[in-house]
């Protein structure tokens, strides 16, 4: 719960199973609001209204729909979306610029709009401090399970809270932003402010995950700070590494909860000569194929690791140099197999279902971590039937 | 048949099952090849030594075995590469350089040079003119069929004869060369020409190609050109044209039998301001595994194929003047969707066993195409499968 923040969800009947795919989030009047969208071009028509909104208004209503992204439907898709505002602003009396658009679902079919418009009062007469759990479940897609993380703070005697809901579980490589999150603290924090450093919190979590690698056209994320608490931040360093903490609890749980995902992969990659260059090896490895289905299989095949990272793309690359741990075995050591490894001690580790990948370049200083998942029959399966 | 060339294959017992898995050609003295090799950093020990070899001498002998790649596998498979070229070099009588050897299979483990040394006679014993349908099966790894393909081609009244054979099927993403790839012809063709006229084939074929995106520690491609037909081409436009079109068939013959591939997909992108950006383009969508995972399933989700594009990278993409088919039937048109378009109209093209996908960016005027397959419920079995 979060003091100036209610949230009400409802069935609209926009996807096709009868679960909760409408939600409304209310925020209190002197609350502030940051957010960061995708970067793929071919946006969504919410991602377009809801940063326009953005940039003329502080927000009072978020409006998100599950079922339907709204994306690659042209301008009838624009004015579906602005009629879903209108109709949420005329029943609220605050203008259609204080409502940000969110929809998550499948890409290229049109919004029903009237189905939408009449499930307004619905959610309306939901609303609730106590409706994190509810919008938690009502965002979900091919979700298996809400994500909803809290925190407590304390601050020189004074406690705040920082709550946050994000939905997975596919078409995701953020970029940016993630798919859906949206955060909200009691804390009163200055908008510039709550802006870096919810881009700083992106950063660090929902920017250094990816299931598939393929980026959302719907991919956003907010936060809200209510300011009720009555605890004032002037020193955004103060709450910087609890709302990173919250962000990256949330996209490690979109990893866990990827579709088909059987294993949690923890990729760290050591000794980069820029932050870019070690990110890259990381999300090679993280999207190479043949790295996830031996994973799935829990096959230590680390031959497909070393493959991954000879074709990231680093020039000069010397083999001669790179070491990779599973776990705590080592692999390869100064670019050969490792004496110590035995085929029994990778398996080991295989078999395990939160698995560490260390890789060292030995050329710089600079480490980057992403987290992934493996790739498993019910990821074909999920992504195959997920139309029909 | 290549005049001038003898292939021999045998089961030296590398690979598992009993099936041949060692192959050696033979080029008959004054012949002359060309070769070109993978850019993966951790390149196997055959793809250093080849490259070595070549360097000194024109070689006369292709040691070439499927089982076991002899990849991340240090100076233990750099020693166990010489000491089987060595012996292949003693028994011919030629110079260690002279042998230029190939390797395709598991990554990561130490070569048995016991088994493949002693069954070096058995293969040289097998060397025949007719000896290309037994090679072009014992190269194979997770082929479900061998890739063979010859052409006549006639020269101002004179016939001259190209054949080639390839091997996929996973690890597919070619980066200056494929998997491996062995291609001959009976004209007389200087060192210089043919590797020109290599490289620029293999840019055409398979470097237009991908199965899963991962580019392989073993790739190889050799054109050998052994003069035997008398007829010597002096401007190699002459041939490039019909060794273009060898490499391009052997290349889609791959992508067919791609692991667990069941569709076979043409990528065309258009009006892009570089070849580059086209590329770029074409291999988002070809790596994408929502869009591959649809083709699987015959589902039109179009939507998936304009977030691919939307993320590819391209800065300023103007998507408002993009246009995308599926076959003959419009989707999106100057980035709005196509007015005549009809799910079952998608439906039917997506039914089909060869799509073709045509994307104009409309903002420059260069083309590529990419060919690629789908992903299926196989790709992920046998992968997890593979070293079972």
């Amino acid at each position: 719960m979060i003091a100036g923040l209610r949230l009400g969800s409802t069935y609209a009947g926009i996807r096709k199973i009868n679960k909760d795919d409408l939600t409304i989030i209310e925020i209190c009047e002197g609350g502030n609001a940051a957010a960061v969208f995708t970067q793929n071009a071919f946006c969504a028509a919410p991602v377009t209204i809801a940063r326009q909104h953005l940039t003329s208004k502080k927000p009072r209503y978020l409006l998100i729909n599950a079922g339907n992204a709204n994306a690659g439907t042209g301008t009838i898709g624009q004015n579906a979306c602005l009629t879903t505002c209108q109709t949420l602003a005329d029943q609220t009396a605050c203008s259609v610029s204080e409502v940000l658009p969110f929809s998550t679902g499948v890409i290229g079919q049109q919004l029903d709009t009237t189905k939408f418009t009449s499930a307004i009062p619905r959610a309306l007469s939901a609303l609730d401090e106590n409706g994190w759990e509810s919008a938690a479940n009502a965002i979900m897609t091919t979700d298996t399970r809400p994500k909803l993380v809290t925190a407590k703070h304390d601050l020189e005697g004074d406690t705040i809270t920082i709550t946050g809901i994000a939905k997975g579980a596919g078409m995701i490589r953020p970029d940016m932003a993630t798919m859906l999150a949206f955060i909200a603290t009691d804390a009163e924090i200055a908008p510039d402010q709550l802006h870096a450093c919810l881009k700083s919190a992106v950063e660090r979590s929902f920017n250094r995950i990816t299931i598939d690698g393929d980026t959302s056209t719907n991919d956003a994320c907010v936060l809200i700070a209510t300011g009720k608490s009555g605890v004032r931040i002037d020193n955004i360093n103060q709450i910087q590494p609890v709302i990173d903490d919250v962000c990256i609890q949330l996209a490690q749980a979109i990893v866990r909860d990827g579709e088909g995902a059987t294993k949690f992969i923890t990729i760290e990659v050591n000794g980069g000569r820029s932050r870019d260059e070690s990110k890259m090896v990381a999300y090679t490895i993280a999207h190479s194929p043949l790295v996830k289905t031996a994973f799935f299989a829990s096959d230590p095949n680390w031959g497909r690791l070393l493959a991954a990272i000879g074709r990231a793309g680093i020039t000069d690359l010397d083999v001669a140099k790179i070491s990779i741990s599973l776990g705590n075995i080592k692999l390869i050591d100064a670019g050969q197999p490792a004496a110590s490894y035995r085929e029994e001690l990778g398996a080991t580790v295989m078999a395990q279902s939160d698995i560490n990948v260390h890789v060292d370049l030995n050329r710089g200083k600079f480490s980057e971590t992403v987290w992934t998942c493996d790739f498993s029959y019910d990821y074909v399966r999920i992504n195959a039937e997920y139309r029909t």
